[in-house]
């Protein structure tokens, strides 16, 4: 059984810069009415990035829906003309570390919330990195710091709570898997 | 540096059900200002649930967000009277997949979409699984399926996409870990 719910009316109710909400009137499966409250994203990247020196790049920023800063892989939001996740990649890993790869493994993708919004994230690792000779510029309101972290360093500030989000602990997980198996 | 953001202006736009919405003036690093769209969410749990026959218990159901019908682990909203969020796990597992364990084991936390959304969510893994003697009610609208399983089953539903999303696959990861580790 599915217990698809039929859709009966959308609300819009907020168009934004990186999210519209709407408010949907569904049907369901045993005839009742109910809403649902739908985020609307276009998608995003994040990027895992092994250095030679076993360190993986993260990226210090100011979070302010969680009113802290935080620790994250590269990441960022597909913009309307990019088809293919990989040319954000490219793009994101320029504007937020300075890096370029030689190789790109797609490794997973996933919905990150599914139960009130659509955002699909795409997680790629960048292969033989070196750093750019022509950097793109930063969004605006976009502030920064690059840093590389050990396994253990990695560990400390997820005990801390500064590494804090799900597309950057599977980035870490996804590496120690990795490290398991070499 | 931290580059905090300071908070000049709060407008609320929606109060919802699941999450709340509001735009927040911001003033910048360099005294410029932005816009930040926030969703508000009072937070979630997900269970990982490894029966005696090595499968995982996962919940089949729809998604209006996606169109779609996923498979999930059994997961749920922290209601306001939860301090802890192992209550909200005991209370899901009933009325979700109808069990209930001996043990509970902290995994991890993380925040779903720290760019937009402060939702966090506690992934908790249960032992020693029983069948429940009194069954809590379910949510008005929800309706669901429950499966279980096995390692070649879950890679399938991964490849065709009906495993989908990030806590899932973090319950999937972390049971192969733990599997490479016995």
């Amino acid at each position: 059984m599915s217990f698809e719910e039929k859709m009966l009316e959308t609300k819009h109710i907020f168009k934004g810069k990186v999210i519209d909400l709407d408010v949907e009137t569904v049907l369901l499966p045993d005839g009742n009415k109910a809403t649902r409250e739908i985020i609307r994203h276009h998608g995003a990247v994040g990027i895992i990035c092994i250095t030679a020196a076993n360190k993986i790049v993260l990226v210090k920023q100011w979070r302010q829906p969680l009113r802290k800063s935080t620790l994250e892989i590269p990441a960022g939001k597909i913009e309307p003309s990019e088809k293919d996740p990989l040319k954000t990649v490219k793009r994101e890993l320029n504007e937020e570390v300075r890096l370029s790869a030689k190789k790109f493994e797609f490794v997973t993708s996933f919905y990150t919330s599914p139960g009130f919004a659509d955002e699909k994230m795409f997680l790629y690792r960048a292969h033989e990195l070196s750093a750019v000779e022509n950097s793109l510029p930063r969004d605006d309101g976009e502030f920064l710091n690059i840093l590389e972290l050990s396994p253990e360093q990695v560990d400390e500030e997820i005990k801390k709570g500064t590494i804090c989000d799900s597309k950057t602990l599977m980035a870490i997980w996804y590496w120690k898997m990795n490290r398991i198996k070499e």
